[in-house]
């Protein structure tokens, strides 16, 4: 299975009164993650949509566990991976080091996704392609 | 069980390409909604921080739950609960509704959190008080 | 001139390590300004777009002065105005105001601005229409 | 005159439903550009503000100009130098360059800022040592 590390900075603006980075701000590196491994098999997410006629990839479930905190100048590694396809949702998992040490995890569960104004919520998800699926090995 | 019921309006900052809340920003809300909560018990936040000397309640599990999606000018509500205490944390839930409809669901895990500068993360759990507990109703 | 004023309370989220509000959300409380100034003139942002077919009201050129920090749990209000209508342009005045007292203040030029396929950038500036302009009075 | 170039990669959530960068996201890239700048300069901002005692160095004036949208996948460089030293302030300048073209640029006045219990503000300016200035050449 294709997995893809991305190194993140730890900005000061990412980081809340308590010194430490706001937790939403995790979900924004997860999200750039699950790009980035797209990137990783070759499809580069802004020509990948245009392709494939997609709205985007949203999400349907994220979750994630915080094990330790971390702070402005902190350099993070993020390794990401689809662990499960659907027929048109997938999961992706994402284990966040910081030094070395495990200190969160992230899941994601998104929908191959195109507009669709029949829908009532303006867009449905579609079978993914399997040549897709393929480039994750 | 108190609950707390927070209206938030969706602006165009929160939403990305596709034209919907970029699924971060729902944890934004929810943040929100748990600090609305607690200033429903009694309690406003930086008041709170300072007389129990925390660094805040920082968060050790968040999960979401997307059922449809939202889009700028969408006036949303949320209604948040504590849904469990523990010794040191507790359980929050949200129930977002666009509508009348339920969009989205949220679950917070958070920590009554002290500085401690000896620590392995410069912060620990502390028993929350049963002052604050009880202010839940 | 037509002027609005709207209150933003200052969230945990929007405040950084120093305990005070991140300077670029203040940009974006002036662009949500910006938008409820619009929709107190009658036009709903959303609806405003659809209507006459554009790709938003970009910025070419913003500024601000802090003169006072703002933290969390603050409810500012801000008072907004359309002080020049250019052509295709058009400046924002932004007022923001902390328990009485001028704390910032914000100044925007927007573009309305629709998609060109043909245009370098793939967007261009058009003629802002009369009966817009007659709504800010 | 030290100067220093960070490259920053567009991500999905820094861009609005006009499917480009959300402005305020600018000034967050100048804001991490800023603390590059001084990290060149040998001050990792973190173990600078602790050193010094600082509650930050937060900005008085911000203001940009916008030539060119940016889009999600972009990679841009952002050059940034200080070009002006007041005693207690100083003014950075920042030009974001998209495929080697000028595509925005930023300014600052940031303030040398020590917490002050007596200041209305809670914090107020305080000399910038020579030390530092000496060290942007």
């Amino acid at each position: 299975m294709l997995s893809n590390r991305k190194d993140i900075h730890v900005e000061w603006g990412d980081c809340d009164p308590a010194g430490i980075v706001y937790f939403p701000r995790f979900f924004e590196y997860f999200d750039a993650c699950t790009n980035a491994l797209f990137e990783a098999a070759g499809f580069r997410k802004a020509e990948m949509l245009k392709h494939y006629g997609l709205v985007g990839i949203p999400l349907v479930e994220a979750s994630a566990q915080f094990h330790a905190p971390a702070s402005f100048g902190d350099m993070l590694t993020i390794e990401s991976r689809i662990v499960e396809w659907g027929n048109s949702s997938f999961r992706v998992e994402h284990e966040l080091y910081k030094s070395g040490v495990l200190a969160a995890q992230g899941r994601e569960k998104r929908v191959w996704t195109v507009r669709d104004v029949g829908a009532k919520t303006g867009i449905r998800g579609q079978q993914i392609p399997e040549e897709v699926k393929a480039r994750f090995g």
